[in-house]
């Protein structure tokens, strides 16, 4: 009975779809499409395959209509049909079926209008984990940056009109007017230097390295800017990912507000899957690890002990000498916080109680192993 | 009776001008001024428009001369005129007025002299928000960027006189003397690299591979350099903008000026128009806000509730369930403190009776709602 | 007898080589056998000598085949010898040794087959010290680095292919297709700009202007993600190393594990050689050192002093006046604990009880060498 | 009497040369010098002008000289002749001297020989004044940065022999050995990109994109250290700066040795020449002084007060109205402390006491001035 699995995977994917923003299929679609666009481009390639080629490219837009319908569906199902169709996403979905099919339908010859396909790139932006952190460094940053962009812009039409004015009778076909000039001052102050448009009188030149200067200035406000907001939002990344699960762990239980806030600065949160070698027998040791979602197995000499969720490890290697001394692996999906042998020290000194409890454990444990 | 309106609308406008540094008008006269000076240098354009394209920058060129004597005659009444004629900002003023005309009683050609007009341009720099900031940067980091200039330049003249040396008998037309070396020197040493002056030889070019190492350093000192300078800043300009606003919510008078000081490095201003949306139903809420000044009103199912200077909202996504639970948009021009989750956090911790305070009105609110 | 010479300068060397990663001779055949295949390949320097470097290439491989086999046999002998073998390093061995002669056997004529000695290199990179702590890093902050690598690709893809529609009809054999648009993408994001493909069409030409102003943005959220995470490990790599040392400093066992944490941060550890000059008398100082292991000597008018484990010096010239007073030289491998004038006079405010000491065995010193 | 004036004005710059390092005359001599010995390099200015351009230069080397022994005269006076010729300043003052003569007696044209005289530039590097801290920067980091020249090398190799590979059959001229595609390399991991050597294989060009983002990658890193070095750097440069000034004013000597250097944290260093304006009337204030040394006068209506060092002023500003009240100016060379808004509240929040005394002193300054 093929046909019930058939219905029944293809029932599982549109939930998925639903629901989630890229599914694996959607990922490959994206990838195989943009891929067999840019063969298309190459007239050997067109010439060989492009039967063959033109089918693969129509799946993918298959694909993608296939995803919208579903997402329509869902959305009109949970009542909120318009919203997801106004929405960023929905107008994106939209815009990945409809632009090639549009452009072919305007008369656009269909080589050209399969170019569109690079639009299916976009899909993939929701889906980066980095990129709303990314997002918020440049709101935040919006003021200097954009300082930053209006100097630069000062530097290229002042630079270009300095350089039209001495080149354009010298080379007339290359600084003929502004416009041109422009082209050189983007290529000059970014760096970039093709060498297609180059000054070649004194003042010319003498303007051109001012220009270029002014571009490492710009470079290094930009740089400096990026990093002062990239800084401090790392930080606060890492706090709330840590504070949720700090919070679950008992061993953190006892302590007041303040140590907890504390505390939460000195962790960091990992997600493993099933299966992961946590720590290696024979390695050195340079972090212990408590667990706040999940389950670990300690792969001792003669049996194999779980630890569940609040349970810590690893501490044995930053307490005595600093080698594992037995193989831990996940046994399914968890969430570890990760202490550092850094913040574990500094943890002991403010915290003796904690210490004297990871202690007792250590000594429990070891006793046990014997 | 159209006469009063435009005298009317005038007074405004001067009265606008003399005390602002840039109205709209202003800004759109820059843009449109520069645009079309760029497009007079390109020959075509030239000759098809260039009576219409005159009599825009002639237009805006009397829009600056009124300019200009608006704020003179604003600045004599008020017994100023000699201290605004002598002041950066007038002499800006007088120079975008006359260097256009002056370049044409000179001798030089209309087409030209319309040139200068990229002037205009600099009209725009006081009203860019972090420039302030970023020459703050600039004028406490001089001595350590004025050492890599020597650095930059001492490299400059050593690479080229090197490579002058090595050079000069195999390419004699481009490597013919040490200006021409010298001008290789900057091409290389900011990484632009055209490609029109190129060492052969092998010394050359080892020189050369020196000189563009030494170019990554640079870059790399320069940007380093005005990132910890930056970093600095970006922390002392958040810290007084908050200070002057955090002292008008009476949330806080209860505090000690030292946990102010705390509070203060915690909290970030925001300025919002009229009408913006604070937050959205239904969203995930990772901040709580205050009012320093203005007004908000809150969409609760029935009846809309306002709130006024010194009051808070939004906690209550960051004490319970993260989800915020009714429209909130301001109702006029209003200044909010915005206090992140982290610090939130932080702040309960630290300060148990500003927690309470938090929580005993989140109660009373949610009971209200019910 | 110089039999028994020879066989135990190779027993001894064996063993250096079986226990460390990279030998001396290593090295120097690793350097020598690279240069001399570099140098094959320029015909002139071919013809006249092939035969000679042919030799020095075959010697160098004979080196690292001698080293593998020593490596596997002691691997064998302590019973992990399939361990070593699979190993990356064993792995990296074995390829070092098998890719050349490998090349030769499938056909390849010997020239071509000496290329892979560039192999040879990544022989070095275990023994780079700083390689560790940047590997870190790019681990610690992948997501960050990844999703700004996803940006990168979304503009090189979109650039290329809205610069391959726009030039396709004018450049035919340069934006004859995508990929070669991809090319000119590439070159023009990094900021390399090598010119050999230009778009000049208006269009196409601000598609790169924003193609190059993104170069800017990706680069300095490259180095902004990096400069932060570089920031962090810095700081804990120190602590790590100076915490071993501060333990066996019994000057500061009467500290509590907090103020150890606490002045951890301020130290930073050097290792010396034996004879090493470590203050210059009447040169200016500004730090202090404490001898975590090893000895100095303190070169004083009429006598020499030897300080050992434990001892400090340096403090007079931080005290009073600030020249050093006597030469200091290391008399075997030392490390020492540096104290820097800013922690010193920190450290001194905080912890009251350490700048008696301090003062009291200054004194004490100054006394005695009257 | 003109000849015992010049006789006093030499004994007079024959005292500066032999003490400071560089003077005016010094640094006017070599931007003369270097620059004549530029301009000498270009044909129809040294066809002109080449025997007055002469004269310049050996009255700049004879300048040379004389500084040279001034300052071994001075030397072996003071008993320590040998240790000055051979110290690093005293090596580079007799090679500024002997180079040039040097070169023409071995037989160099001598247009060829003032090449050498670049090397003057040399001179002034001991007097940039944040050249100290670069050094100190560069060492400290030595270790990451000889990590990434590491890193940088094995992708040059690895990389140009790739290229070289695929690229030697195709364009046996610019590829045809790897010296050549190493040149190659290290323009296009620098990001320069001449253009003069292209690859334009498809697996040339994928080695070359790997090689252009790995060249982003070292950037990145160089810059992320050198920030990350920078940044502790100048905390430790002001830090040092500040304290020896805190220790002179008074105001602060109430306080304990921790809070002096809380203090000190917060301070800035200024060092400002006689007849500076400090404050303008008027003006928004946003940082009180503190007179390390020196004296300002206080330009108040009818009368001018002096305050000398210790005391502090600026503060009314800070704590009512913010705007100056009176101009400042100096009246001898002074060093300054300045407290910012932000530390000042942050100080006066941490110690009352102190907040009390600048108080007390700003009501009763206010009192008198009325």
């Amino acid at each position: 009975m093929p046909k019930p699995l058939v219905l029944h995977t293809l029932a599982q994917f549109a939930a998925a779809t639903a629901g989630r923003n890229m599914t694996r299929p959607a990922y490959a679609a994206v990838a195989v499409g943009v891929l067999t666009m840019v063969l298309l481009t190459v007239d050997p390639a067109h010439e060989l395959a492009h039967h063959w080629v033109d089918g693969v490219l129509w799946a993918c837009l298959a694909f993608f209509a296939f995803e919208w319908l579903v997402r329509i569906r869902h959305a009109v199902l949970s009542g909120n049909g318009p919203t997801y169709l106004m929405s960023g996403r929905g107008l994106l979905d939209a815009a990945c079926v409809l632009a090639v099919p549009g452009a072919i339908l305007l008369g656009a010859p269909q080589r050209t209008a399969w170019l569109l396909a690079v639009l299916w790139l976009v899909k993939v932006v929701p889906g980066v984990p980095g990129l709303r952190q990314l997002r918020r460094v440049l709101v935040l940053e919006s003021g200097p940056l954009l300082s930053v962009l209006m100097i630069f812009l000062m530097v290229l039409f002042l630079g270009s009109v300095a350089v039209y004015f001495f080149e354009r009778d010298v080379q007339p076909e290359t600084f003929g007017n502004v416009p041109a000039a422009l082209w050189w001052a983007v290529v000059t102050l970014t760096t970039t230097g093709y060498g297609d448009v180059v000054p070649i009188t004194l003042p010319g030149r003498m303007v051109a390295a001012a220009v270029m200067i002014c571009g490492l200035g710009v470079f290094g406000l930009w740089t400096g800017i990026l990093a002062t907001g990239f800084a401090a939002e790392t930080r606060r990344d890492n706090f709330l990912k840590t504070w949720e699960s700090v919070s679950r762990v008992p061993f953190f239980a006892t302590l007041g507000p303040s140590a907890i806030a504390d505390v939460t600065h000195m962790l960091r949160t990992i997600d493993l899957p099933a299966r992961a070698m946590i720590i290696r027998k024979g390695q050195v040791g340079d972090c212990m690890y408590f667990i706040a979602s999940g389950e670990v197995e300690v792969d001792l000499p003669g049996k194999k002990v779980r630890l569940g969720e609040g349970a810590f490890f690893g501490e044995m290697a930053l307490l005595g000498n600093n080698l594992r001394s037995a193989n831990i692996t996940t046994t399914r999906l968890s969430k570890l916080l990760v202490l550092d042998l850094v913040d574990f020290r500094l943890l002991m000194a403010r915290h003796p109680d904690l210490a004297q409890t990871i202690d007792t454990e250590a000594r429990r444990r070891e006793l046990e192993n014997k």
